[in-house]
C-alpha cells in the first residue's frame, strides 16, 4: 500500500524524497587501471561554488588552486561580526560594532530541509539550529487603509481563514458548487471548513446565520489566560470581511507555502560562514589564495593560463583546467579568449539588488515586550521584511535585520550613507514596534550587494532560466574552461544552486580526465 | 496611528502583548514598617506549582519546605535519559537505555511564546532552542480510502488550499456571494485566492476553465531542482478534489492555528527538566525533601500539621500555612479535615490519560532518507502523532517519539508490557516510514501517566472549567491550606497553568501574612 502511494505520487517514499540528481564524488580509486591521473585545476572564485569544486575534486587527488579576489573566502556567504570591515565600491567604509556572539548573515541565511546545503553541513560537521522563518507572533504591517498598522500573523490568519471558510461554506451550502462537488464532497468540505476557519455550523432555516466567523481564540488574547479566575480576554473586536480584504494582510501567508521557504528551515550555529570556513579548511588553506584578482583567462590547446594580481604583482598560473566560479557580471569584465558566445551569455546575466541592515539592540525588547521569539515581520514599507534573531534567545542583546529588501527599495537605501540608511529604516520600524526600536539601538551595519567589491550583485536574473539557449555557452566547457555558480542552476540565489552547479562541473571535468 | 490600532484591537501593542495578569513577587522589603514577618510554609508536591510557590515566597524570606513523594522534583515535567528507571503503579520496571545526550520529555515538551514558562526560563537562566511543532516535510497519514498512506504536509496543504481557492473563486466569480461581498471585496478576494491557492486566473468566457488548481511547485518535487539541465520534477499527479476531500488530510492543518500550538515554540536545551532543576536549586536543595509521602493534612486554628512518611518513618511538620500542590486525584486520597466541599471538588477533577513512547534509533534515517528535520507526523492510527527530535540534528543517533496519544488509545497501549507497546507502535510507524522504522531501532522507553506513582494522571478535566461553582472550595483557602496546580488554571496540562496558579496562591498567602 505504501509502495502504491509512492507510485501515485501521493506519498513520496524515502527514495523519492532523496531524488536529488545523483552525484558521486570523484575518488582516487577511480584512476585505478585507467593509466590516467588527477589533473591540475585552477578555480577562479572562492565562493560556495568554487570551494565546492576544489573540495570535491580534491577527494580524488586533483591539484586545485582557488583564486579569491577578496581577503576571505565565502563570496556572498558573508557573516559580519564585531570588528569586520567592508569598503564598498564607492569607497564607503563600515566597521561592524556588534557585541561578541552576535552577528548578521548578510547573504544567505536560511536552509530548507531538502537542499544539499544540509548534506554539506553534515559532511563537514557544521552544527545546525532552527531558522525561524515563520512566526505567528510576528506582525503583518499594512498601510493601505485608514485603520492601518501592525497585526499579528496569528490574528490576520484567524480572520482571513475564518472569512474564507465562512464564504466557501455558504456558497457550498446554497448549492453554488453543485456542479463541482458531489453531495459527499460537500459534507466533507463543510466539516473541514468548520475546523479550518473555526466557524459556526449550519443554523436550520437561517442561511445568513449559518457558517459564520465571529472571531476565535486563534486571534490571540488581549489578556492571557492564567490561573482560576483569569480566563483571559480574546483580542477583539473582529473586523468585517471588507476591512480584512481591504487591509491586504492576506498577501503575507503564501510565502511560507513555497517549496524553498516552508518551515522547518535551518542555519549553522554561530553564523552561515561556518560553511565556507569548513569548506576552506577541507580544501586546505594552502590551496586558497585570497586577494588574488584575476585579470585574464587564456584557453590554450594543452592548458589554461590564468593571470592575476596579488599584493601588487602580476602572476600567472597554468593548469590543465579552469573552473570559473565567479559572478558572471564580474567575469564579463575579465579579458579572455573564450569566444563571443560566452561573452554574450555572461552579459545576459542581469545582476539584481538586495540589501540588509543589521541593528544591534541593547535589550531584546521584541522578546520581553512583544513576546516575539524569532520570525519575520512582513511589511508593505520600503524595508521589506524585518527579521528577529533565531539565536541567543533571552541574551542581553541581539541583532535584528531592520531591512531585507530588493530592487528599487534596496537601491534607494543603497544610495544613502550608512547612518542615513539606519535613520530611514528605524523610522519605519518605529511604526511597528514603538519607541524602543530607536531608543534601544546600539549600532548598525548595512550591506548592499550591488556595491560589494568583486561581487556587485545579490544574484542574477537569467531570462528563460539557465537552460535557455542564450546561456548554452556557459553550460558546457569553453575549451578547458568550465563555468559554475548558483546562476547556472534552477535555485538562483540559494547555496544549493552553487553546490549543484559545482557538482555538475566536477563530474564533467572528472569524466573528461578519465576519458583522457 | 499605532495607538489607534491598539485601541481597535487590531494591533496588539507591546503593552497589550504583555498583558499577563500582573504579578509582583513578594520581597523582604514588603515587611518594612508592618511589624509582620515572613511565615513558615509547607508545600506539598514538588512539581512546577509547588516549586514555584516555594521559589516566589522564598524571595521574601518565607521559610518553605517542599515535600515531594517521588525521588526527584518536577512532577510531570520528567525528562528520561539513559539509566533512568521508572517503576509503574503495577510494579513494571523500565530502565531507559538512551545514549548520552539523547532523551525524551515524557511530560511537557513545548513552550509557546506567550506563556510565562519562558519568563521563568529567562529568570532562571535556562537556555532555549526551537521546538519544531510544525514541519511541511513531515507526513499526514490517512487510512480512510483505498489510496491511503502518508503524504507530506506541504503536498496536502498545496492540494487543499488549491482546491479551496478554486472553489471559492468560482463561487465568487459566478455571483454566488454577491450578498456577502461588494464588488471591491470580490476583486480583492480573487486576487488573494490566486496567491493563496496558486491557482490560474479568469479565462474570459469560460468559467469552467477559470480559477483552476492544477498542481503547484508547493506540492514538492519528485526530483529536486539542481544545476542547469536539472529543472526538477514536481510531484504528481494531482489528485481530484473528491480524492483530496475523501482522504481527510485537511484535518491536520488547524492544529497549528491554535493560540497554544502555533509556531514558533521553544524547549530548554538539554531537556524540559532543566526548568524544575533550576527551580529546585533556586529554592535550595535543603528545603526540598524527596521521598516524602504525605499521609494527612490537618488544618488547626493557629497552624497546619502535615504528616508524612520518609524512609520508613512517620514524621510531622508544623507550619503557618500549607500549599497543597499535588495532583487533585492524589490529594483526594489523603486524609484531611478541610471539609466536604474540598473533598467533593477534588473528586470532581477527572484524571485523563496520555502516553508517550521514545524510540532511539542508531541512525537518523528521518533526516538522511526522508529529509525531515524535526516536526510532527499526524496519523489517524492509534499512535496519534509521531515526533522527530528538535535537537542533535545530524547526530549519529536520535530519539523519535513513536506515539503521543490520549484517552482510549493511550490506555490500550498502557495495558501492554513495554516490549509489546514498542512492537505495536513500530508496526504502525513502518506503514509511514518503511522498514528502517524497525531495523534501525536500538531501544525504547514508554510512559503512561495514569500508571505513574504519585501522579496517576496526564492532566485533569474540570467540568465547566476551574471557575465553575463545584471547584470554588479549591480556589480559596481552606483554613490555612491553599491549593495550586495547572488543574486550577485556564491552561490545563501546560506548565504555564502551574506557574500561574502558584503565583495566584503566593499572592494570597503574602497578602494574608502582611494583613496579619
Amino acid at each position: 500500500m505504501f509502495a502504491t502511494m509512492g507510485a501515485l505520487g501521493l506519498a513520496p517514499t524515502a527514495e523519492a524524497a532523496a531524488a536529488e540528481p545523483a552525484f558521486t564524488a570523484p575518488r582516487a580509486s577511480d584512476f585505478t587501471l585507467t593509466g590516467k591521473a588527477a589533473a591540475k585545476v585552477v578555480v577562479v572564485g572562492g565562493g560556495i561554488a568554487g570551494l565546492t569544486a576544489a573540495y570535491e575534486l580534491g577527494k580524488a587527488g586533483y591539484d586545485c588552486t582557488v583564486l579569491e579576489a577578496a581577503d576571505r573566502t565565502g563570496g556572498r556567504n558573508l557573516t559580519v561580526r564585531g570588528g569586520d570591515t567592508v569598503v564598498d565600491t564607492h569607497g564607503v567604509r563600515q566597521t561592524a560594532r556588534f557585541s561578541d556572539g552576535h552577528y548578521m548573515n548578510t547573504g544567505p541565511a536560511r536552509i530548507p530541509q531538502w537542499m544539499i546545503t544540509l548534506d554539506y553541513c553534515r559532511e563537514l560537521g557544521v552544527p545546525l539550529e532552527a531558522f525561524t522563518n515563520v512566526n505567528a507572533s510576528a506582525y503583518v504591517h499594512t498601510s493601505r487603509t485608514a485603520s492601518d498598522g501592525p497585526v499579528r500573523f496569528r490574528t490576520a490568519k484567524a480572520d482571513v481563514y475564518g472569512y474564507v471558510s465562512e464564504l466557501l461554506a455558504k456558497a457550498t451550502d446554497k448549492g453554488a458548487l453543485d456542479k463541482e462537488l458531489t453531495a459527499a464532497d460537500r459534507e466533507r468540505l463543510l466539516e473541514f471548513l468548520r475546523g479550518f476557519g473555526d466557524i459556526g455550523g449550519r443554523v436550520a432555516g437561517d442561511p445568513a446565520k449559518s457558517w459564520r466567523y465571529t472571531g476565535s481564540t486563534r486571534r490571540g488574547y488581549r489578556r492571557d489566560p492564567g490561573a482560576a479566575g483569569t480566563p483571559g480576554t480574546v483580542l477583539g473586536p473582529v473586523p468585517s470581511v471588507s476591512d480584512v480584504l481591504a487591509s491586504g494582510v492576506g498577501r503575507a501567508f503564501a510565502f511560507e507555502f513555497g517549496y524553498d521557504q516552508a518551515m522547518m528551515m535551518y542555519q549553522p550555529v554561530g553564523g552561515m560562514d561556518r560553511i565556507p570556513r569548513a569548506l576552506t579548511r577541507a580544501v586546505g588553506e594552502r590551496r586558497v589564495r585570497t586577494g588574488a584578482v584575476v585579470t585574464r583567462i587564456t584557453d590554450k590547446a594543452d592548458r589554461v593560463t590564468v593571470t592575476y594580481t596579488h599584493q601588487g604583482s602580476t602572476r600567472t598560473l597554468d593548469a590543465d583546467y579552469c573552473i570559473a566560479a565567479l559572478p558572471p557580471n564580474i567575469l564579463a569584465r575579465v579579458p579572455h579568449n573564450l569566444g563571443g558566445a560566452v561573452q554574450s551569455a555572461l552579459e545576459a546575466c542581469a545582476p539584481d539588488s538586495a540589501a540588509k541592515l543589521g541593528l544591534e539592540y541593547r535589550s531584546r525588547w521584541w522578546e520581553d515586550d512583544h513576546r516575539i521569539y524569532g520570525g519575520i515581520t512582513n511589511t508593505d514599507l520600503d524595508v521589506g521584511v524585518i527579521w528577529y534573531p533565531s539565536y541567543a534567545f533571552h541574551a542581553d542583546r541581539g541583532v535584528v535585520i531592520g531591512y531585507y529588501n530588493f530592487g528599487r527599495d534596496a537601491d534607494a537605501y543603497g544610495k544613502l550613507a550608512p547612518k542615513e540608511r539606519e535613520r530611514r529604516a528605524v523610522a519605519q520600524g518605529v511604526k511597528i514596534h514603538g519607541a524602543k526600536y530607536r531608543t534601544e539601538l546600539s549600532s548598525s551595519f548595512s550591506q548592499h550587494w550591488r556595491l560589494m567589491p568583486h561581487v556587485e550583485a545579490a544574484w542574477h536574473s537569467l531570462e528563460g532560466g539557465p537552460d535557455a539557449a542564450r546561456y548554452a555557452a556557459l553550460n558546457q566547457a569553453a575549451g578547458r574552461v568550465y563555468f559554475a555558480g548558483d546562476y547556472l542552476s534552477h535555485t538562483i540565489a540559494w547555496q544549493h544552486g552553487a553546490f549543484s552547479s559545482a557538482r555538475k562541473v566536477v563530474g564533467e571535468v572528472h569524466r573528461r580526465v578519465l576519458r583522457g
